[in-house]
């Protein structure tokens, strides 16, 4: 790897990226997740992969969304249809890195992880991994065009209601 | 949401924010919990409180200081009046939106989470939650107006010595 | 402390210098530890220490390379000498702060959480702690001249084979 080039070429941020990543966290940990299918393109990509899988190139995943209707439908599942223990999920997102970089279109790595809080206190490190994400900008917003989330591990402690 | 209008107007975390979010955590973190006072404003409010308590609005709380007086205070408890055993944090701030800007104020939301770590080596994740901050620029510099840390989770493991 | 210096001096952490912090933690998590190495300078200081022997200014520490010749040796142990249960880390990495600012040379602190995840899915908080870097402009790229990891605590649970 050249250093110089990285560095040079994609080492920039852009504020309103970081905020669109920020924006997904909050809806999701602050319960506005009504508000989180709108950060996504219609299509888009939304999947969530366990790093094995990932890296083998094997299609089976734990969840997939191609649309904004399907991401909308997990909201509905979230809201009324799902029957789950009620817990909050609490984002850290670290280690943001630009991989490509195009005027209207971006592709960025980064590090999670999710701690879940059940309601009687009980609270752990839920899911680690990492994201992989194209953003595009689409009528003057900033939007996900894909994100796909690359769990460190498969073994979910019992499901996964609210996404990654 | 119109994700357009956050993204413009509020993307930006300005340098001398986010390093006044920093200087915050390694005062705590790295044994400098004497300058930590000095990072607020005289009167201002810290409060640590607990989602549930927070979303309907009831005013009990686990800590609560208005003003610098009150925070050296605390600092005094942590050095000489708490009988405890020794302990240090370590925290991760992370996803931090601007919520509102102005010129000389702002407000911005973030998410932490703190590990705690005992003088045998013992180590836990011990609070997650979210800040939701007031930072005024002040004789030149920026300073927390308000803090107001809540946690995802009322269950505090034992005592919070050091302020979270 | 007077917070109006250490806003205005030295607020800025360039982005050059997080996009080689975010490498640094991509190698490492995502399985490219062979690019690791030419991060830093030859020769360097990579140093592993506990708290309380850095306090106290004690030599004695868990991993010391002072040149890319002895971290291209951490790599081949890694890949095939070391005989150890296969396993991943995830950092992240948060309060980065600007301590010294040169044009050249920049001095460094910011806070780490590194989560190891083993092959049946066991995933753990294996380390926090502190890294304090000096990091050096040498032919067009930002480098690491010295990275001393200052963990919380000195109970590394099993081995430290993945650089931390």
């Amino acid at each position: 790897m050249n250093a110089t080039e990285v560095v040079i070429d994609n080492a920039h941020v852009p504020a309103a990226i970081s905020a669109l990543m920020t924006d997904y966290a909050h809806c999701i940990d602050n319960d506005r997740i009504e508000d989180w299918p709108a950060l996504f393109t219609d299509p888009c990509l939304y999947k969530i992969t366990t790093r094995d899988n990932h890296i083998r190139g094997f299609p089976a995943c734990i969840m997939l969304c191609d649309s904004r209707g399907m991401l909308m439908d997990r909201v509905v599942s979230v809201r009324s249809t799902n029957v789950f223990e009620p817990h909050r999920y609490r984002h850290m997102v670290s280690c943001i890195q630009v991989v490509e970089a195009a005027c209207d279109a971006w592709r960025l790595q980064s590090n999670y992880l999710v701690t879940r809080t059940m309601l009687d206190g009980t609270m752990a490190v839920f899911s680690t991994g990492e994201y992989q994400d194209r953003i595009v900008l689409t009528d003057g917003a900033y939007r996900f065009n894909e994100r796909i989330v690359i769990c460190d591990h498969g073994m979910i402690n019992n499901l996964i209601a609210l996404p990654l």
